[in-house]
């Protein structure tokens, strides 16, 4: 999956970042990582960072400049945080994912470019890229480091490919959510358990009730939370009568 | 901005990751740092990594415990990558952001909470929490480096405030596209200038035309870049005549 995505890193300087990046990938579904002409690499600190991911790292590919890494690929697009006075299209991260995150089997091969962790790409490079990518950030301090910008970019590659399973957590071991019925049984017996226990004045009943439904309405209880409850109140409600 | 959010990291265990947590902080506009326990802070790894975003370091505070860190939060969401088996309502990095990234200034304090880096939050630290807090990424390699974690919830966060500005990098030193009637002027020339150096036969001038407008079209020309190519037409059939 989103396997015509390629990871293209220019002169990066700390082997660190590199093994930042595989990791970053990996964890969005990404393996194809090219370098251009990297300081140092391979080398222990990529392989520390990259954690888990050193197959990212060991597959990627060293290129002596930019067209060759780029070569098969039919969109490039460059990272660029500095806003240029040249004009050139630009996309945000989230616009790039829209176009071609969604599709990835009928999409191209696409270069993402990502250059120099102080100075990011030169104008001739820039100059091969179709696309300047934009991620959206704070104007004073624009500067992400180089394995958060390609997580991000990743990120959202990932999400708008729609593999994620979109279960919530915590819908597993699943247990219903309580049925109004259910809901005005509980409510029923609440009321009745607060009359047994001497709670509940009758004139003020209603009241009381209204603010206790709020509660519980907003709680989405499940059904074996419900259980619990009612349990509760049955205990209560004989605890009364010894 | 984003002032309501607090990230809360709980027993970080290299300082270098408080660092880059601060530096993807900053470049969301979040600025407000809270740690729980970390094992080695302040530190010089933590400094070298926050890059520009010391003083989202330096004003960072320490808590004794998670119910301290807090302590102010009306709001608190646990960081989570395994999927737990009890049951716990989940947002996603993005309905996070679309709840609350919105509309900060009616926001209440959020609390971010993001675990230790090997093992997470413990159960009775997520007890303390309303919500966890999903990244979608691959099931298969779903721990993220925690800065890259607290990077993209950030970023999903910064997007939603509607703060960056959404204009085009290459919308600035603005030129306008050119009009549909610069354009059929452009197509009349370029077909007269075809004709004037004898490239166009009359019989194929309208597939050729045809053609070359879709290239056009497709390029979306600003007026200066057509008063350019107009130029090289006015030279070409001078040249031709000469």
């Amino acid at each position: 999956m989103l396997s015509n995505f390629k990871v293209v890193l220019v002169e990066t300087s700390h082997p660190g970042n590199i093994g930042a990046v595989a990791r970053a990938m990996k964890n969005m579904q990404m393996h194809e990582l090219r370098l251009v002409t990297p300081k140092f690499f391979p080398h222990a600190d990529a392989t520390a960072r990259a954690s888990g991911a050193d197959d990212v790292l060991k597959s990627a590919c060293v290129y002596p400049d930019l067209p060759a890494a780029i070569a098969d690929c039919r969109i490039v697009l460059g990272a660029s945080a500095r806003d240029r006075t040249i004009s050139w299209p630009a996309l945000t991260a989230r616009q790039c994912a829209e176009k071609w995150g969604g599709n990835p089997h009928n999409s191209p091969n696409i270069g993402l470019v990502f250059g120099r962790e102080n100075s990011g790409l030169k104008n001739h490079e820039l100059d091969l890229c179709h696309y300047l990518l934009r991620i959206p950030c704070n104007k004073a301090y624009s500067s992400l480091n180089l394995a958060a910008a390609v997580q991000v970019v990743c990120y959202e590659l990932f999400v708008a490919s729609g593999q994620e399973q979109t279960t919530n957590v915590g819908d597993q071991g699943e247990v219903p959510i309580a049925t109004t019925e259910q809901m005005e049984a509980f409510y029923l017996h609440l009321q009745q358990t607060m009359a047994d226990i001497g709670f509940l004045h009758p004139e003020r009943s209603k009241s009381i009730m209204r603010r206790l439904r709020r509660i519980f309405n907003r709680t989405q209880l499940d059904t074996k939370e419900l259980d619990i409850l009612r349990g509760i109140l049955r205990f209560s409600q004989n605890h009364n009568t010894k």
